[in-house]
């Protein structure tokens, strides 16, 4: 449905929406994202689709088979409609390409089924030429030099649900994406630089500084019906780091992804790769449609609900160097001998790279290196996994926090505090997770290991008191014979 | 019941206890605690008293009977049977002397109903001459001169739930004693001293170091019944600081907290202070008795269930110095002029006492000191209440931190982790509380609220977006027209 071409439909449907009554979204706090699918079932944004009706009737029902064709089973499906999802921690880092079935999927609307025979891309607005291309003419290799590229992509909310677990902020894009670590994929697409479409366009009028990416999904905002759109600046695009893709790691581009074309900006968050993209319009500022104007905002620390203005913002485009921690996870009980194989990600926007990722034991005190040789290889704009056997002597609850080096020396904060904002967005912070370390290369703890398997109690839960004498009363008073007494007089 | 005395009925009872199968304790992790009572039943032990049978049969119901009776209605009860519960936050601090049916209560097994004219107290033991007395011949005094003092009492578990949210730990006591900050109260008692007891025995036998407090109330633990016993140092009993009271507050003391007699050990744990006491027996070594040998422990935080001994515990006797924030509480939001008004408690163990209390509304790095006249007045043996109004500038979260230093200049440690022991026992860190402040000195936050007012919106909750636009386009453009563009290219 391309709205920003009907304003006489976009009026009606304001229309049909203003006049009736929606419940208010109930789903502004959360709790940690459970291993249950769905987690939420977007019925808001179900029941305006169903108001709208027409074409849109449908779309709830026809998105949620497309993610149950073209997703793995065991996707944490974290909206329902419009669809989000994550994978499950242990597969987030399992290889350095992410397969296209567990690649995050962060959708602002339901998606558009669209015929590629039939789809166009318009370029209009500030360029000499305006034209329009069907996929054959932009897959004209002769005109337009076909690019490969080995693409990280990231949400500015990746790991949110740090900052929402800690300190609560503005509940608009929570109950859709409370992302944690998975909001990450990395995939090899193939397609064009939007630069030679431009100059075929014969390049920009004067005062062009910035080109707005129409998007074919329906997105509801204040009960308007608009289309996704977004822009990046003129100055990214000609440096050929704004693609136009149709494949993925192989394959056509899955529907859910944005078939047949999609945007792809290297280096900046994935709201700004369009998908479904149908328009591409040069203008001479920022786009003022609301996803680039009054969303995806970094707010400071101080800004919130009773004072915020969206100019306070800074519109995220390229991210900072982060990092996060796959296994083991945090409140897991890890037995060891001394040390504890931690597995994870790195990554840095905007074409810088992780150079080092650094671990601690001890909450952020002393940092072991990553050896190189066990980071996954360098590229400019993708991640790096990697794994490392942490030493950790000491026993009981411990912090393991992560942290990476750019190639910029940027580094990151330490604390979820620092950089808390109330778009709870680019949770940049050192990963930092609890663990409870039992270090079985410690004579006792070895032998109580023994002593609960040979008695048949289990471990867990850890809480559980021990159902066994741990120490006899002759050793007990042994014990108060060779030390001092509990209490001195003298 | 006087377990101690009926060698045949605690075998008895052993062997009730071994032959029945009771369903595990469900109850080794809690959320926070929450406003509504009851918080958990207290089945298993339930059960137990159900299974004994006779004198037992009825003692949970008989209990919480009461409970009803003598405690205030707005308690929080965190255990039904046995009883435990505290005052909720706003009382906690609301009077320097707590009233007795808002003073928390930590017991360890049913209610003893005991007829103060049958009762009788045993000294026996390593005493020259073992004696019985009745409540007359205590209250006589011509033999023992009456004490009356001013006693704050404190359980080790206090603020134990900052411990448990943080890092699980040992599941023994959580699930019955998951302690805020009102494990804590202050009264004025009326009794004597027990060295003038023990002198009316004709003093100490040669070797007797420590003395044996036997409480009626039947307490249950690895399928054995017994009574609750503890001990406490012949060098604390000398220096006059162990009392037996019968009155509190000016009331006979209530069933609940000990009628007839209970100990008052002053500057001790609760633990120590039996109540419904019947025996005191003079020994060499601290109490064997479980609740002293085994539980009360301060462990190293390298020990947990997979290594413990009850040797690697500091038997827990004084308290050391601690406080707590009793408003404005976690997650609140405060609307205020630049001053947050906060009020609390602060003591410390041992006759020590506040001197100084200092909060930051910064987490910690910068603090201002309660002005003395904001102190309630200072004893040897009490907490002192405080109040301020803390300057806060900052708007959205600031961490509120809490710490006190005693007249031994003693201080707080500042986290949570850095006290953190398996038994989570001695919450002594400094009391952190996060706060939404909203700062309504400043222009846009106070014309923010009023327009919240003039349109009828509420400002709660805080994560609900608000549903007007707080900029107008024009204002919106103005600001770009002003300020440099989001992306430079120069």
């Amino acid at each position: 449905m391309e709205w920003e071409r009907c304003p006489e439909k976009k009026a009606k449907a304001h229309k049909i929406l203003t006049l009736q009554t929606f419940p208010p979204n109930a789903e502004f706090q959360l709790g940690p994202i459970p291993d249950t699918n769905p987690v939420l079932p977007g019925t808001h944004w179900k029941m305006w689709h169903h108001a709208i009706g027409g074409e849109l009737a449908s779309v709830p029902e026809d998105s949620w088979e497309i993610v149950l064709l073209e997703k793995h089973p065991e996707m944490l499906h974290l909206l329902q409609f419009p669809y989000n999802g994550e994978p499950p921690k242990r597969l987030v880092t399992s290889k350095a390409i992410t397969p296209n079935s567990l690649h995050f999927v962060r959708n602002h609307g339901g998606i558009p089924i669209i015929d590629k025979d039939k789809w166009r891309l318009e370029l209009d607005g500030l360029v000499a030429n305006p034209k329009s291309y069907n996929l054959d003419d932009l897959m004209n290799e002769s005109k337009f030099p076909r690019i490969e590229k080995l693409v990280t992509m990231q949400c500015s909310g990746t790991r949110r649900i740090e900052q929402i677990s800690l300190y609560a902020g503005q509940g608009d894009e929570v109950p859709q994406a409370p992302w944690a670590e998975g909001a990450i994929g990395t995939a090899n697409y193939v397609g064009i630089s939007l630069k030679k479409v431009i100059k075929d366009c014969g390049g920009l009028k004067e005062g062009a500084k910035h080109l707005e990416l129409y998007g074919a999904e329906s997105y509801f905002k204040n009960n308007e019906v608009m289309n996704y759109v977004v822009s990046v600046p003129w100055s990214k695009v000609k440096a050929n780091e704004v693609l136009l893709v149709w494949e993925m790691n192989g394959e056509p581009l899955p529907k859910i992804h944005g078939h047949p074309l999609r945007v792809v900006v290297l280096g900046y968050i994935g709201a700004r790769s369009t998908k479904w993209l149908y328009r591409i319009r040069a203008i001479e500022n920022p786009s003022l449609a609301p996803v680039q104007s009054k969303e995806y905002l970094y707010f400071n620390q101080q800004v919130g609900k009773h004072n915020q203005c969206p100019t306070d913002g800074i519109q995220i485009q390229e991210m900072p160097v982060s990092s996060a921690i796959m296994s083991p996870w945090t409140k897991q009980i890890v037995i060891h001998n001394g040390k504890i194989h931690c597995k994870g990600w790195a990554y840095s926007g905007g074409g810088r790279w992780p150079e080092r990722v650094e671990l601690s034991a001890d909450g952020g005190f002393s940092w072991y290196a990553v050896p190189n040789e066990n980071l996954s290889s360098k590229h400019k704009w993708t991640w790096r996994n990697w794994e490392m056997d942490l030493p950790c002597d000491v026993e009981g609850w411990v912090e393991i926090v992560c942290r990476c080096w750019d190639n910029s020396l940027n580094t990151q904060p330490l604390n979820v505090r620092a950089a808390w904002n109330w778009g709870l967005h680019v949770t940049s912070s050192a990963h930092r997770i609890s663990v409870y370390s039992i270090n079985k290369s410690r004579a006792r703890t070895k032998q109580r290991l023994e002593k609960f398997q040979r008695l048949g109690v289990p471990l867990a839960p850890l809480t559980c008191p021990e159902d066994f004498q741990t120490e006899t009363w002759e050793e007990y008073e042994q014990f108060w014979k060779e030390d001092e007494p509990r209490d001195v007089d003298d």
